[in-house]
């Protein structure tokens, strides 16, 4: 007899963990935030995600000069459309029944490869550093384009990505292969485990992103059943990071992906673990992304199993607004590097290395029924 | 002194878990979902709920077409009504107050023995595998019929059936007489626990349905205060599967029935041991279902102590983009098998087998707010 | 350093387990629910509480009818009005703003002693079994009245009743002297914990009424923090009766009293050790209940500290549909004998002694998104 | 290996948990709920937030009247504008949109040093007991002019204090040193853990406030991601003062500050541990209060980083019905006294010290099903 053989571990996303007041405090202005990769350094923690909504040559360039980073995807409508601004304001305004049959055929355009050269030429000319994202299928074929233009960091990205792909019918890309190939900084994802973000790192590669399932945009739980909450998906791959540096040396950052709905998140990822943060939803709302206040994930016009709904968000805060400050709004969408260094302070850490030391606990975030009642009192 | 004897387990639902991604990941077209019931060998790994909202005979046969098996119910409005159909339109148009009552009524009609006979023959002449459902209470009378008329799969099931019936008055349905009696496979149900499970497939019977309470129109929770949530379910009689299979060499498969709203359940349901999965309110949703957007349960028409809601959902798809795809929408209906493919490649898993290892975690699929007032815009 | 020194331990209500169906099942018709309280033998182990909007003279008598027993109560408007009808109506039509000042206003009329033993005679002449409520306060003013004009069952029931209440100010009543006093069945409550049911046993009362803070009129919980969810209650209590039979040869029944929303929540009463349950909500729905679909907590006119909430329902059945069926509606409120035989019948259990054994689970009733959803769709 | 090195604790909030009865009942006029601060004593152990909202001269004198003690917040309207009534009604009556721009105009006004003053003289003159709040940033040069004006009570407070603050550009406050020059009993918040509370009492001040994140104004928990549920965080608190009393015989009383919606959350603040309340949202639902039915967060107005929201709430008590009734509502915000006093009666608690030792339970406040449903029924 052996009843229920497995048994299953509870896992935690921000919204159920807080962080702990420390015993001494600190002055939010002498934290540390700072993050590298390779040989590039970072002022603001942030990276751009990879999607069609947020990121344009405008805003890769705009996000450079506010420290940060932003991933133009290589396989969205910049690189199928010349004009890819007037595709974006149809899907912005497609009603909800049509939208996603539109992005299927949107998407089902080829990527024309000299696009590809003048995006990434476009970034450097206006002096950003230019990162782009490529699923693993098309890496083999897109990043000499893309090195030969000039790109500074590549991403290599999809809804899982593992050390080894199994096919009979392909070669898989080999990423201790493309190691070779490539000088720049190379940012693999997306995963969410010890053991599959470990092997990763033992590929050579420069960077992980992590998160399966946690975005705004995103329905790969329902309809794969796969993911993983963003905080324990951080700490266990935060712990693989650390255990490798340990054995070999090497530090290879991790990138917390999807999940973050606002500042009180960021600090979360960061007390998780996190090198740096990806955020797409919450960059929507910034003046300078094309989205036209909606936006989608990279799964969404899949033709076949297309996962992810299209999101409307009020576009109301500009890139630097929203980065530093000052904030117009207490939801924590605004001043995000504010919220984070004050978050620092009040928990007592002067670098993010001591901050992924604070206490955590588990404590939903669901309200008390007086303070949603009073609430909902407060908006009529 | 002795407080609190019981401890008291916890169970899962499907919406409390979720699937990790593996360390290794695999090409979904070269992934195995066969299913074998006895002899029979289905190439999609579905069975259509006994239902009369879904199964008539045209159902059946456009099941089988496709590679999956569709139950009839024998005791449903198919075999009291010559003209069934007339009757399921008059349910789909009732008012909420009157459906229950309407249904009471139209169920306490007669079964016709000819029209028993008529519907599995013309199943068989449609070319389809047929598959038969009759309450243990009713077997004994209706299997003859059913032999004759050359039924391929008999399904015994009611709310609660388990390997021993007791009662003064009448001698209820010994399973291992009826293994006797029929030759074709025998499915049996529903149950949900290890030892209710195991003492089914010591009777002999070929399958067993897991599930009780679970499903969409189900009121069991209610009315009956009996249920287990699917997940804890379905590995607790995986576990009787393999440990029966363990001592006798013989393997009994498992049909995980109920509690399935969405690609990502069918993927949990393998995950946790499934041989198969049921489907009812999905099945509602294709152009092929009879139930014209309405659907029910076996014990919603009870005389005494009805069970059940009747449930409206959209009838937007077909049966073949319903298991197959191409999907047009996000919220997992559609592409079913696409869906179950997909979440074994990022899994890791080439077979059913394999899958049946990978990684669950508890991690309620609750949404943060932010995501839900995102989405709630993204819908105004 | 000892931080957080208690460690607190978890309670359930009735919506967070669920029963276990059995390896066997059992012919419902074979299954006993007797239930004995001292000398007096009731087929149908249900009360009515002794709540305004439920028993009156009228109501009582059909409720012996029917094999269960009613309980008035003797502090309410039926003991301080001769018309308590025109009152009831009064309250059923006030608005939510004004109905807590209108009940303190006409529970405040002084009870009329006549009215007492005329209310007690009226439902013996009917042919009823006449149990009444007090308050332990007025216990020793009321009590001669009650045994002179006849009752048959003395409850004695205030929000918290312990087997010693300390004051300066008055001498408490002590139930070993009451039981002295009075030679009909005595039950006391409400208490929730293993201690408390234990020392009002040892007093030498007949019965104990278990739950504070579960009802679904009752706002204890808001207003002064206290209460212990039913399951978890009537568990202890259980624990408390079934140490002292085994202590003294004694057996002094519980009931459980509150929380209890449909058949479901009876089958756990049983299930969890409950004799007898108590329903309040359910019964202000019938026909009979005099209330016109509202009902209110005793605590609700205190005219100081009012805790409570009206709370409207529908009338839409008769006492004996909602207790033997044939139910018409899937809720669960209707046919709740033929629900707990059900319910036992699935589990395995001939007697209600049986049904405490079988195994429950945790397994919160929190319905999945899409159930929740096609349910609404169902309404629309 | 070392996958999830962290094991995160669960924390738990007024919402979470409940009381549990006592084996003896006590009559509730005969307990005590004295408080002592210092050499003050309080008969009432409430304390009103330092917010714009809640606390000015009048409201102040009238707190002290009935027993309890009003905190002027320093650096609010009040010190900012000669007639600060006529900023609280633009607030009240700003649109959602417009009120923290709004808010943060109005708090960038300068501080009038002699309003400080005057306020304070106010108070004394009209038979108050004065309290006044400042940040500790402000302290140095703020507490002289009120020393000067008689104040009674200094509360030193931030969202987050420690007994040592980080900066190298500013010499931080230092408690133990204000403590030499301040003869006036000193209370200093907020702070949320066993460590960092002990810390504070080493520092020789007064008495500690507890509470991070729950008020219902507060949004520290989304911008910041920072907080301690209450229950919990009141526990930590409790078990430092007792340790450090046992440890030096010094006793340093905790304040709840924060998530206290109702008589009920203050009946577990006491059981909790604390030897008084701070009640912000419930105090501005009384005539006194000058927020016209609205307020706002200390950290509200913030210029670079607000946190909060301005809630509303309906002004339908006076003070003295708040306090001690008698209650015309059943929701548990009036007569808080009474129902505390009634909550130690059940628990059977002579003083707070034993109410400290009962039993509490964890026991989530979700309401089911049918108690939401019938109580919405009533609502309409």
């Amino acid at each position: 007899m052996s009843q229920e053989r497995r048994t299953l571990r509870h896992a935690y996303g921000f919204e159920d963990v807080a962080l702990v007041p420390g015993n001494i405090t600190i002055n939010p202005l002498q934290t540390d935030i700072d993050f590298d990769l390779g040989d590039l350094h970072f002022d603001t923690p942030v990276l751009a995600s990879a999607i069609d909504a947020v990121v344009d040559v405008n805003f890769a360039i705009a996000m450079s000069k506010f420290g940060g980073l932003a991933v133009l995807n290589l396989e969205g409508l910049q690189t199928r459309y010349e004009n890819a601004d007037e595709h974006l304001i149809e899907i912005a305004s497609a009603s909800d029944d049509q939208v996603t049959p539109l992005m299927q055929k949107l998407y089902s355009q080829p990527i024309k490869e000299n696009l590809v050269g003048d995006r990434i030429r476009a970034i450097k000319d206006g002096g950003g550093i230019c990162a782009v994202s490529i699923t693993p299928a098309l890496t083999k074929q897109l990043y000499p384009i893309a090195v030969e233009a000039g790109m500074d960091v590549l991403v290599v990205q999809s809804t899982v990505t593992s050390a080894r792909h199994v096919s009979k019918s392909e070669k898989g890309l080999v990423f201790s292969e493309l190691r070779e190939w490539v000088s720049v900084p190379i940012i693999v994802g997306n995963c969410v485990t010890y053991s599959a973000a470990r092997a990763l790192m033992e590929t050579g590669i420069t960077a992980v992103l992590v998160g399966v399932g946690p975005g705004a945009a995103c329905t790969s739980r329902e309809v794969l059943g796969v993911g993983v909450p963003q905080a324990t998906a951080t700490m266990d791959c935060a712990a693989a990071r650390d255990d490798y540096f340990r054995d070999t040396g090497r530090y290879v950052p991790i990138i917390t992906d999807g999940g973050i709905r606002a500042g009180g998140d960021i600090c979360k990822s960061f007390a998780c673990g996190a090198d740096a943060v990806m955020l797409g939803s919450i960059m929507v709302q910034t003046a300078e992304a094309p989205g036209r206040g909606s936006h989608w994930g990279m799964a969404n016009p899949h033709p076949g199993l297309p996962r992810g709904v299209r999101v409307k968000v009020n576009q109301n805060s500009t890139l630097e607004q929203t980065l530093f400050g000052p904030a117009s709004v207490t939801d924590g969408t605004q001043n995000l590097m504010g919220a984070l260094r004050t978050s620092m302070g009040v928990c007592g850490a002067h670098t993010l290395k001591e901050f992924r030391q604070i206490e955590m606990i588990i404590a939903p975030s669901i309200k008390t029924e007086g303070k949603q009642l009073q609430r909902a009192q407060g908006k009529s």
